[in-house]
């Protein structure tokens, strides 16, 4: 996301990035006030506010109610009959952690926006803050608002979990924008479908529009996608060439990849029990295949996270000694973060698998195929946005489903080399075609258009 | 239900009526083919066609798929990143199960109906036996086709745990009927949005339509009710009474009752919680309040099902163990299927708890608060279909939300006696006003419409 943004800043005028301290060096510069910086883009500066939250705030902000509440939300994970249980504690943070560091950041936006040209535009990204456009406009101040977010919107009944008074704030805040962009159509339709059930407003599927007071807030959907060339320079680096010859050596006939996050909307899980079950159907290609697994450990301050990181060691552990010999490990488990050796991973494949419950886009899929050197073929879960466009030159599976996705899996590897060619190279024209800049681009249009439509 | 169909035979000419054996008794009944009978309703008989279907087959449908698979997707219980995983074993009991039950039912009201009056109406309800619509019309009889599903319809996002082979069945199942009924207005947009969705078709929400190839498929809503007088009667039965007299006699100040199946769905465990929490928020109430929790165990064929007792006992437990003295037990948890217990408990009551998480309609609460006589309060679920016509009445509960639900009994608790008793007399006007009678009329008068429209 950052890398998509960078060509914004690229892109247009004088810009100032408000964010948060994460380092001790942040905090410091945060104390000091607003700086100048090129480290985002390197031939030009932005003025960069970075927030200092106090981390109590910040905890109860990001830890408790952004990841999980909303993002389990989100992606349609909680376990309805046992969780989420929202107590005072939720409550709390609520107040305390979100609608306070929203607080923070409109305060920041509306104090940086106060000094800039009429018809300046706000952007806002993503679930942590969909308090501040409200805030924002009412304040007054004659800005554009655009928010972006970058995870699924889930249909309205999800968003039941909710206290009516907290989902109510949530859809009234975003509802403070101008425009409500989504990566997916099927998320503007959810987001839409929202507004009309849980707030009784009126709406037009067709024009994507929700009339909101006075207003009308315009929804719309572009789906990100990859720097390719940036992608192809890494893949040419030394270090990832290294990581390369060390995994072709590694490598046996087959290789299947996956490269997520630990978390559970990826179904990590249940890509090792399809994987194992294919490994029972077919014998034939024990010690012939490799599944390698490249698993950055993600928000182990959240505890389904860290029970999550255990499920899949332990499935994991489970294959390897059913089918593991002296000479072969089925599965090749490396947690880490380490991006020239996933681009090198990338290169080598043979079946890319993204089996994710429901993901709102899935960037991983878009890089891999761009890089990949052996027309390796996409195993791509339904419920992905990414789906929307690679879907027709993908092996589809269905994340649920473990004998699906383990005859899928097994028909990837067995696939036709012409047709893998064919299905590959269709799948980088698309990802070339619907490029990030054509997302960004897209977006400054329907500003543009909607700046003018208001003089 | 059996309630209210009763009625339905009382209604119409002539009917015969299509069920399982499940006693030994009825096995050897169904042995000897169809028999008369007028056990199901007293002043006149219909014909009854038993089917023996055999114990591997009938857990397939059953324990399998109609419970948990289907129940749990239906009312979003299901723990997406973990379960369920559909592997062969579910989709052989969806074929040796579900599908082959479907058929056997399809082929007795195919043989049934072969011999009936043109126009002759074919009812067929619930989730068991979504496939049957389309068998029965794919043998071309000429019989109108009615389909009642009495829990939720979900969001389409829900069907999405089904592989799509799956979901698509069950829809174009469903599509076979000429009219396809549900409990609410919400259910009616939900099967539209499904059948847009998951099957591409056009739909009409104005007119509640779904274009089907060359037909119209009406989907409706009626509201099933409970039978008032039946109930009343009930509650003055000897065996009744005698409950109630124990009851009163045991009875602090104040008596909170719930009175449901243990099924996940009910929300029970966050019941005892909320309840829990109330104790800790007021000490002026411990010893002077009971909860009278009346549950029957449920579906102890499914793995969840056991599970779900075992968390309901600890919860008690733990209330009990943390608040209760040696004269007050603060939960009184009683397992068992007592109906003239459970109506006696109707009588008594002052707060009347229905959390339940997602619940399809939820007639206890209509139940409840019409043989009720201390002007008892609902603290009621919104999202249950019940909530449609008595949320007015009714104190609101959000069922995720424990601190919430400790408040909102509390003020139901402490409500005063007029509010009390305008809000019951209001609750009894509805239910008695939306009356079972016309919950049937209703049905009846649309297929009368619908036939006509035919000639």
């Amino acid at each position: 996301m950052v890398t998509a943004l960078r060509d914004l800043v690229r892109h247009g005028g004088r810009t100032t990035w408000v964010c948060a301290a994460s380092t001790d060096e942040d905090h410091a510069a945060a104390a000091e006030g607003p700086f100048e910086s090129n480290d985002v883009v390197a031939d030009r500066t932005c003025t960069v506010r970075m927030l200092s939250i106090e981390p109590n705030a910040h905890h109860d902000f990001y830890a408790v109610i952004a990841n999980p509440l909303l993002w389990f939300i989100q992606h349609y994970l909680w376990d309805h009959a046992c969780a989420p249980d929202i107590t005072s504690r939720e409550i709390d943070a609520w107040n305390n952690g979100y609608v306070e560091v929203n607080r923070r950041f409109a305060d920041a936006v509306i104090e940086t926006a106060s000094a800039v040209p009429s018809g300046s535009i706000v952007m806002v990204h993503d679930y942590h803050f969909y308090l501040v456009p409200k805030l924002v406009r009412d304040a007054g101040l004659d800005v554009f608002l655009h928010f972006f977010v970058h995870i699924p919107w889930p249909q309205p009944d999800s968003w039941r979990i909710l206290p009516a008074a907290l989902r109510e704030q949530i859809m009234e805040g975003l509802l403070g924008s101008d425009i409500v962009a989504f990566h997916t159509e099927r998320y503007v339709r959810n987001f839409l479908l929202s507004c009309q059930e849980l707030l009784g407003l009126s709406v037009d599927f067709e024009r994507g529009v929700v009339h909101y007071g006075e207003r009308e807030v315009a929804v719309r959907f572009y789906p990100i996608s990859v720097d390719t060339s940036t992608l192809l320079e890494l893949a040419d680096t030394p270090e990832a060439s290294r990581h390369e010859e060390a995994l072709a050596r590694e490598r046996r006939e087959h290789l299947v990849l996956r490269v997520d996050r630990t978390d559970p909307s990826k179904n990590i899980v249940r890509g090792f029990r399809a994987y194992e079950r294919m490994l029972e159907l077919h014998p034939e290609l024990h010690e012939r295949v490799t599944f390698l697994a490249l698993l950055q450990p993600s928000r182990q301050d959240v505890p389904q996270y860290v029970a999550y990181v255990d499920d899949i060691n332990r499935a994991v552990d489970h294959v390897n000694e059913r089918f593991g010999t002296d000479e072969w490990q089925p599965v090749d488990l490396r947690f880490g973060d380490n991006l020239p050796l996933a681009v090198a991973a990338y290169r080598l494949f043979d079946v890319l698998m993204v089996n994710a419950v429901f993901d709102g886009m899935n960037l991983v899929s878009k890089e891999a195929i761009v890089v990949n050197a052996r027309d390796g073929v996409l195993a791509l879960s339904e419920n992905t946005g990414a789906y929307e466009e690679l879907g027709a030159v993908a092996v589809t599976l269905s994340p649920f489903d473990i004998d699906q996705q383990a005859h899928a899996i097994y028909e990837a590897l067995t696939m036709p080399l012409e047709e893998r060619r064919i299905r590959r190279q269709a799948g980088v024209e698309i990802v070339r075609h619907n490029s990030v800049q054509k997302w960004l681009d897209r977006q400054l249009d329907d500003v543009d258009t909607a700046l003018q439509a208001r003089m």
